[in-house]
Protein backbone atom coordinates (compact mmCIF):
# COMPACT_ATOMS: atom_id res chain seq x y z
CA UNK A 1 0.00 0.00 0.00
CA UNK A 2 1.57 3.24 -1.57
CA UNK A 3 0.39 5.50 1.25
CA UNK A 4 1.50 3.61 3.90
CA UNK A 5 5.32 3.11 2.28
CA UNK A 6 5.62 6.36 1.68
CA UNK A 7 4.99 7.48 5.48
CA UNK A 8 7.54 4.41 6.77
CA UNK A 9 10.01 5.99 4.41
CA UNK A 10 9.40 9.41 5.68
CA UNK A 11 8.76 9.10 9.62
CA UNK A 12 9.90 5.68 9.95
CA UNK A 13 13.05 5.14 12.16
CA UNK A 14 15.49 2.12 11.96
CA UNK A 15 16.33 1.53 15.20
CA UNK A 16 19.34 -1.08 17.32
CA UNK A 17 18.31 -4.47 17.27
CA UNK A 18 16.34 -4.15 14.13
CA UNK A 19 13.70 -2.20 15.54
CA UNK A 20 11.56 -0.11 12.87
CA UNK A 21 10.08 3.12 14.70
CA UNK A 22 6.86 3.55 13.57
CA UNK A 23 5.24 5.74 16.55
CA UNK A 24 4.56 8.80 14.47
CA UNK A 25 1.40 7.84 13.00
CA UNK A 26 0.70 3.77 13.81
CA UNK A 27 1.58 2.70 17.16
CA UNK A 28 2.04 5.52 19.64
CA UNK A 29 0.32 8.50 17.75
CA UNK A 30 -2.42 6.86 15.43
CA UNK A 31 -3.40 8.98 12.02
CA UNK A 32 -6.73 7.55 11.86
CA UNK A 33 -7.09 8.73 7.89
CA UNK A 34 -4.29 6.45 7.33
CA UNK A 35 -6.31 3.78 9.39
CA UNK A 36 -9.35 4.29 7.52
CA UNK A 37 -7.44 4.06 3.94
CA UNK A 38 -5.71 1.01 5.69
CA UNK A 39 -8.89 -0.45 6.61
CA UNK A 40 -10.24 -0.45 3.37
CA UNK A 41 -6.84 -1.83 1.93
CA UNK A 42 -7.28 -4.62 4.27
CA UNK A 43 -11.15 -5.35 3.08
CA UNK A 44 -10.22 -5.41 -0.34
CA UNK A 45 -7.37 -7.84 0.30
CA UNK A 46 -9.70 -10.15 2.39
CA UNK A 47 -13.12 -9.43 0.05
CA UNK A 48 -14.63 -13.14 2.27
CA UNK A 49 -18.21 -12.08 3.49
CA UNK A 50 -17.72 -15.26 5.53
CA UNK A 51 -15.31 -13.21 8.39
CA UNK A 52 -17.20 -13.02 11.30
CA UNK A 53 -15.35 -11.37 13.46
CA UNK A 54 -11.83 -9.10 13.69
CA UNK A 55 -9.38 -10.92 16.67
CA UNK A 56 -6.17 -9.00 17.27
CA UNK A 57 -4.01 -8.09 20.31
CA UNK A 58 -3.60 -5.30 22.86
CA UNK A 59 -2.29 -2.47 22.52
CA UNK A 60 -0.98 -1.40 19.35
CA UNK A 61 -3.12 -3.80 17.25
CA UNK A 62 -6.50 -2.19 18.64
CA UNK A 63 -6.77 0.75 17.14
CA UNK A 64 -6.14 -0.40 13.34
CA UNK A 65 -8.77 -3.62 13.96
CA UNK A 66 -11.31 -1.27 15.07
CA UNK A 67 -11.22 1.34 12.03
CA UNK A 68 -11.20 -1.78 9.56
CA UNK A 69 -14.20 -3.54 11.45
CA UNK A 70 -16.27 -0.97 9.96
CA UNK A 71 -15.51 -2.02 6.56
CA UNK A 72 -16.14 -5.68 7.45
CA UNK A 73 -19.38 -5.01 9.76
CA UNK A 74 -18.02 -7.41 12.56
CA UNK A 75 -17.33 -6.69 16.39
CA UNK A 76 -13.31 -7.14 17.61
CA UNK A 77 -12.09 -8.92 19.87
CA UNK A 78 -8.81 -7.83 21.22
CA UNK A 79 -6.18 -10.48 23.22
CA UNK A 80 -5.25 -9.76 26.48
CA UNK A 81 -1.91 -9.95 28.08
CA UNK A 82 -1.87 -11.70 30.89
CA UNK A 83 0.48 -10.89 34.15
CA UNK A 84 -1.41 -13.18 36.67
CA UNK A 85 -0.81 -17.31 36.00
CA UNK A 86 -4.61 -17.47 37.54
CA UNK A 87 -5.92 -20.13 34.83
CA UNK A 88 -8.91 -19.77 34.69
CA UNK A 89 -11.51 -22.35 32.46
CA UNK A 90 -13.38 -19.41 30.73
CA UNK A 91 -10.45 -18.41 28.52
CA UNK A 92 -8.59 -19.42 25.97
CA UNK A 93 -4.71 -19.01 26.36
CA UNK A 94 -1.22 -18.92 24.48
CA UNK A 95 1.89 -18.29 25.66
CA UNK A 96 4.25 -15.54 23.08
CA UNK A 97 7.39 -14.83 23.02
CA UNK A 98 8.06 -10.94 22.26
CA UNK A 99 11.18 -10.43 19.96
CA UNK A 100 10.92 -6.84 21.02
CA UNK A 101 11.16 -7.10 24.71
CA UNK A 102 12.90 -10.66 24.89
CA UNK A 103 10.15 -12.13 27.53
CA UNK A 104 7.40 -14.66 27.33
CA UNK A 105 3.77 -13.48 28.36
CA UNK A 106 0.31 -15.15 27.82
CA UNK A 107 -2.35 -14.07 26.10
CA UNK A 108 -6.23 -14.89 27.25
CA UNK A 109 -9.37 -14.49 25.47
CA UNK A 110 -12.41 -15.03 26.76
CA UNK A 111 -14.39 -18.35 25.91
CA UNK A 112 -17.46 -16.33 25.38
CA UNK A 113 -16.29 -14.57 22.02
CA UNK A 114 -15.00 -17.33 20.33
CA UNK A 115 -17.57 -19.75 18.91
CA UNK A 116 -16.46 -22.53 16.50
CA UNK A 117 -18.70 -21.22 13.95
CA UNK A 118 -16.56 -18.36 13.76
CA UNK A 119 -14.15 -17.61 10.65
CA UNK A 120 -11.44 -15.10 12.06
CA UNK A 121 -9.21 -12.24 10.65
CA UNK A 122 -6.56 -12.18 12.57
CA UNK A 123 -5.10 -8.14 12.28
CA UNK A 124 -2.27 -6.48 13.86
CA UNK A 125 0.12 -3.70 13.13
CA UNK A 126 3.50 -5.79 12.91
CA UNK A 127 4.44 -9.13 11.75
CA UNK A 128 8.06 -10.17 12.09
CA UNK A 129 9.25 -13.18 14.28
CA UNK A 130 5.38 -14.30 13.89
CA UNK A 131 5.34 -15.32 17.65
CA UNK A 132 1.63 -13.04 18.10
CA UNK A 133 -0.09 -14.27 15.19
CA UNK A 134 0.90 -17.99 15.99
CA UNK A 135 -0.35 -17.05 19.52
CA UNK A 136 -3.99 -15.82 18.24
CA UNK A 137 -4.30 -18.98 15.57
CA UNK A 138 -3.92 -20.86 18.78
CA UNK A 139 -6.68 -19.36 20.17
CA UNK A 140 -8.81 -18.77 17.73
CA UNK A 141 -8.12 -22.96 16.62
CA UNK A 142 -8.62 -24.12 20.50
CA UNK A 143 -12.04 -22.63 20.02
CA UNK A 144 -12.48 -25.28 17.01
CA UNK A 145 -12.89 -21.77 14.83
CA UNK A 146 -11.35 -21.05 11.15
CA UNK A 147 -8.68 -18.42 10.26
CA UNK A 148 -9.55 -16.13 7.36
CA UNK A 149 -5.97 -14.75 7.22
CA UNK A 150 -3.94 -12.55 8.80
CA UNK A 151 -3.50 -9.01 8.02
CA UNK A 152 -0.58 -6.84 9.41
CA UNK A 153 0.42 -3.26 8.20
CA UNK A 154 4.11 -3.79 8.50
CA UNK A 155 5.86 -7.38 7.51
CA UNK A 156 9.16 -7.12 8.56
CA UNK A 157 9.97 -8.95 5.39
CA UNK A 158 13.45 -10.52 6.31
CA UNK A 159 12.05 -12.28 9.75
CA UNK A 160 11.36 -15.21 9.43
CA UNK A 161 7.12 -15.23 11.02
CA UNK A 162 5.02 -14.37 7.59
CA UNK A 163 7.63 -17.12 5.96
CA UNK A 164 6.66 -19.63 8.32
CA UNK A 165 2.95 -18.53 8.66
CA UNK A 166 2.38 -18.78 4.62
CA UNK A 167 4.20 -22.25 4.70
CA UNK A 168 1.87 -23.42 7.57
CA UNK A 169 -0.92 -22.46 4.73
CA UNK A 170 -2.02 -19.20 6.87
CA UNK A 171 -3.42 -16.63 4.12
CA UNK A 172 -0.93 -13.68 5.07
CA UNK A 173 -1.47 -10.06 3.81
CA UNK A 174 0.89 -7.71 4.53
CA UNK A 175 0.26 -3.56 3.86
CA UNK A 176 3.88 -2.78 3.65
CA UNK A 177 6.99 -5.20 3.42
CA UNK A 178 10.34 -4.19 4.27
CA UNK A 179 12.55 -6.31 2.57
CA UNK A 180 15.52 -4.80 3.99
CA UNK A 181 16.67 -1.96 6.35
CA UNK A 182 19.92 -0.40 7.02
CA UNK A 183 20.48 0.86 11.03
CA UNK A 184 23.63 3.03 10.18
CA UNK A 185 22.14 4.60 7.01
CA UNK A 186 18.59 4.53 7.67
CA UNK A 187 17.76 2.95 4.56
CA UNK A 188 14.05 1.09 3.75
CA UNK A 189 14.03 -0.58 0.98
CA UNK A 190 10.00 -2.47 0.43
CA UNK A 191 9.44 -5.42 -1.30
CA UNK A 192 8.24 -4.85 -4.99
CA UNK A 193 4.70 -6.09 -5.59
CA UNK A 194 2.23 -6.59 -8.09
CA UNK A 195 0.22 -3.84 -8.62
CA UNK B 1 -26.84 7.62 26.16
CA UNK B 2 -30.10 5.51 25.60
CA UNK B 3 -28.90 3.04 23.78
CA UNK B 4 -25.45 2.66 25.60
CA UNK B 5 -27.18 2.66 29.22
CA UNK B 6 -29.61 -0.15 27.81
CA UNK B 7 -26.86 -1.96 26.29
CA UNK B 8 -25.11 -2.19 30.04
CA UNK B 9 -28.72 -3.00 31.24
CA UNK B 10 -28.88 -5.73 29.27
CA UNK B 11 -25.06 -7.30 28.85
CA UNK B 12 -23.49 -6.18 32.23
CA UNK B 13 -22.84 -7.71 35.10
CA UNK B 14 -21.93 -6.63 38.40
CA UNK B 15 -19.46 -8.09 39.75
CA UNK B 16 -17.81 -8.42 43.44
CA UNK B 17 -15.90 -5.33 44.52
CA UNK B 18 -17.82 -2.86 42.43
CA UNK B 19 -17.02 -3.96 39.14
CA UNK B 20 -19.19 -3.51 36.20
CA UNK B 21 -18.53 -5.92 33.60
CA UNK B 22 -18.68 -5.00 30.03
CA UNK B 23 -16.23 -6.74 27.68
CA UNK B 24 -19.15 -8.81 25.75
CA UNK B 25 -19.28 -4.90 23.92
CA UNK B 26 -16.85 -2.58 25.72
CA UNK B 27 -13.55 -3.57 26.58
CA UNK B 28 -13.06 -7.32 25.27
CA UNK B 29 -14.91 -7.65 22.58
CA UNK B 30 -15.79 -4.42 21.39
CA UNK B 31 -19.16 -3.42 19.22
CA UNK B 32 -17.87 -0.68 16.44
CA UNK B 33 -21.16 0.48 15.43
CA UNK B 34 -22.17 1.23 19.08
CA UNK B 35 -18.79 2.77 19.20
CA UNK B 36 -19.33 4.83 16.40
CA UNK B 37 -22.70 6.33 17.71
CA UNK B 38 -20.48 6.60 21.06
CA UNK B 39 -17.86 8.98 18.72
CA UNK B 40 -20.91 10.80 17.44
CA UNK B 41 -22.29 12.08 21.23
CA UNK B 42 -18.59 12.42 22.48
CA UNK B 43 -18.61 14.89 19.50
CA UNK B 44 -21.88 16.62 20.07
CA UNK B 45 -20.83 16.91 23.99
CA UNK B 46 -17.20 18.54 22.98
CA UNK B 47 -18.24 20.66 19.59
CA UNK B 48 -14.95 22.69 20.33
CA UNK B 49 -13.31 23.22 17.25
CA UNK B 50 -10.21 23.97 18.63
CA UNK B 51 -9.62 20.14 19.70
CA UNK B 52 -6.12 19.27 18.08
CA UNK B 53 -5.55 15.77 19.69
CA UNK B 54 -7.45 12.61 21.56
CA UNK B 55 -5.57 11.45 24.43
CA UNK B 56 -6.06 8.12 25.66
CA UNK B 57 -4.67 5.04 27.71
CA UNK B 58 -3.99 1.62 26.63
CA UNK B 59 -5.65 -1.31 26.69
CA UNK B 60 -9.56 -0.31 26.68
CA UNK B 61 -9.56 2.92 25.93
CA UNK B 62 -7.95 3.06 22.31
CA UNK B 63 -10.91 1.51 20.17
CA UNK B 64 -13.16 4.09 21.61
CA UNK B 65 -10.43 6.83 20.92
CA UNK B 66 -9.73 6.22 17.29
CA UNK B 67 -13.75 5.75 16.23
CA UNK B 68 -14.74 8.97 17.96
CA UNK B 69 -11.52 10.59 16.48
CA UNK B 70 -13.25 10.40 12.99
CA UNK B 71 -15.48 12.62 14.08
CA UNK B 72 -12.82 14.95 15.29
CA UNK B 73 -10.82 14.95 12.80
CA UNK B 74 -7.29 14.83 14.93
CA UNK B 75 -4.79 11.68 15.78
CA UNK B 76 -5.07 9.64 19.05
CA UNK B 77 -2.17 9.19 21.27
CA UNK B 78 -2.14 6.76 23.75
CA UNK B 79 -0.57 6.58 27.07
CA UNK B 80 1.92 3.27 27.75
CA UNK B 81 1.66 1.35 30.58
CA UNK B 82 5.93 1.15 31.52
CA UNK B 83 7.23 -1.85 33.14
CA UNK B 84 10.29 -0.48 33.41
CA UNK B 85 11.73 2.19 35.25
CA UNK B 86 14.16 3.36 32.62
CA UNK B 87 13.87 7.56 32.79
CA UNK B 88 14.23 8.81 29.65
CA UNK B 89 13.68 12.35 29.20
CA UNK B 90 12.12 11.65 25.94
CA UNK B 91 8.86 11.24 27.53
CA UNK B 92 6.12 12.44 30.01
CA UNK B 93 5.52 10.40 33.04
CA UNK B 94 2.96 9.94 35.46
CA UNK B 95 2.37 7.24 38.48
CA UNK B 96 -1.42 5.65 38.23
CA UNK B 97 -2.72 3.46 40.89
CA UNK B 98 -5.05 0.90 39.56
CA UNK B 99 -8.46 0.52 41.66
CA UNK B 100 -9.04 -2.67 40.16
CA UNK B 101 -5.30 -4.10 39.84
CA UNK B 102 -4.64 -2.82 43.65
CA UNK B 103 -1.49 -1.73 42.27
CA UNK B 104 0.64 1.27 40.95
CA UNK B 105 1.75 1.68 37.09
CA UNK B 106 3.77 4.78 35.31
CA UNK B 107 1.95 5.65 32.27
CA UNK B 108 4.44 7.56 29.69
CA UNK B 109 3.83 9.64 26.62
CA UNK B 110 6.71 10.65 24.33
CA UNK B 111 7.42 14.48 24.35
CA UNK B 112 7.45 14.45 20.40
CA UNK B 113 3.10 14.15 20.30
CA UNK B 114 2.47 16.42 23.15
CA UNK B 115 2.78 20.39 22.56
CA UNK B 116 2.08 23.43 24.49
CA UNK B 117 -0.23 24.45 21.54
CA UNK B 118 -2.13 21.09 21.77
CA UNK B 119 -5.68 21.26 23.42
CA UNK B 120 -6.31 17.86 24.30
CA UNK B 121 -9.69 15.61 24.52
CA UNK B 122 -8.87 12.55 26.97
CA UNK B 123 -11.37 9.91 26.17
CA UNK B 124 -11.81 6.01 28.00
CA UNK B 125 -13.72 3.51 28.77
CA UNK B 126 -14.41 4.07 32.43
CA UNK B 127 -14.12 6.73 34.93
CA UNK B 128 -14.37 5.25 39.01
CA UNK B 129 -12.05 6.57 41.10
CA UNK B 130 -11.11 8.80 38.57
CA UNK B 131 -6.47 8.05 38.70
CA UNK B 132 -5.94 7.38 35.38
CA UNK B 133 -7.65 10.54 33.83
CA UNK B 134 -5.70 12.42 36.72
CA UNK B 135 -2.79 10.70 35.33
CA UNK B 136 -3.91 12.07 31.92
CA UNK B 137 -4.23 15.28 33.11
CA UNK B 138 -0.96 16.20 34.41
CA UNK B 139 0.40 14.70 31.52
CA UNK B 140 -1.33 17.09 28.93
CA UNK B 141 0.06 19.87 31.56
CA UNK B 142 3.19 18.87 31.81
CA UNK B 143 3.80 19.39 27.96
CA UNK B 144 2.44 22.81 29.21
CA UNK B 145 -0.66 21.90 26.56
CA UNK B 146 -4.70 22.62 27.49
CA UNK B 147 -7.22 19.68 28.55
CA UNK B 148 -10.36 20.53 26.55
CA UNK B 149 -12.13 17.61 28.70
CA UNK B 150 -12.52 14.01 29.96
CA UNK B 151 -15.07 11.67 27.88
CA UNK B 152 -16.29 8.20 29.18
CA UNK B 153 -18.37 5.63 27.89
CA UNK B 154 -19.09 4.66 31.71
CA UNK B 155 -18.43 6.94 34.98
CA UNK B 156 -19.00 5.10 38.24
CA UNK B 157 -20.92 7.72 39.95
CA UNK B 158 -20.79 6.68 43.22
CA UNK B 159 -17.59 6.73 43.52
CA UNK B 160 -15.44 9.96 43.97
CA UNK B 161 -13.51 10.57 40.60
CA UNK B 162 -15.79 12.33 38.38
CA UNK B 163 -16.58 14.59 41.20
CA UNK B 164 -13.11 15.32 42.49
CA UNK B 165 -12.32 15.89 38.79
CA UNK B 166 -15.55 18.49 37.86
CA UNK B 167 -14.17 20.53 41.28
CA UNK B 168 -10.96 21.19 40.26
CA UNK B 169 -12.97 22.75 36.98
CA UNK B 170 -12.44 19.89 34.68
CA UNK B 171 -15.35 19.69 31.64
CA UNK B 172 -15.94 15.62 32.94
CA UNK B 173 -18.63 13.98 30.24
CA UNK B 174 -20.18 10.48 30.68
CA UNK B 175 -22.42 8.76 28.03
CA UNK B 176 -23.55 6.43 30.94
CA UNK B 177 -23.20 7.30 34.53
CA UNK B 178 -24.06 4.69 36.72
CA UNK B 179 -25.87 5.93 40.13
CA UNK B 180 -25.86 2.63 41.80
CA UNK B 181 -25.31 -0.87 41.22
CA UNK B 182 -26.40 -4.12 43.35
CA UNK B 183 -23.68 -7.42 43.23
CA UNK B 184 -26.50 -9.08 44.71
CA UNK B 185 -29.40 -8.78 42.72
CA UNK B 186 -27.61 -7.35 39.65
CA UNK B 187 -29.28 -4.09 39.47
CA UNK B 188 -28.21 -1.34 38.05
CA UNK B 189 -29.47 2.26 37.99
CA UNK B 190 -28.35 5.01 36.07
CA UNK B 191 -28.43 8.71 36.98
CA UNK B 192 -31.32 10.20 35.85
CA UNK B 193 -29.71 13.01 33.05
CA UNK B 194 -31.54 15.77 31.06
CA UNK B 195 -32.83 15.15 27.90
Amino acid sequence: MKRLEERIQKEGLVKKGNVLKVDAFLNHQMDIELFNEMGKEFRRLFPDEGITKILTIEASGIGIACIAAQYFHVPVVFAKKSQSLNLDAEQYRAKIESYTHKKTYDVIVSKKYLKPEDNILILDDFLAAGRAAEGLIDIVRSAGATVAGVGVAVEKYFQEGGKRLREKGVRVEALAAVQSMDEATGKIVFLRQEE
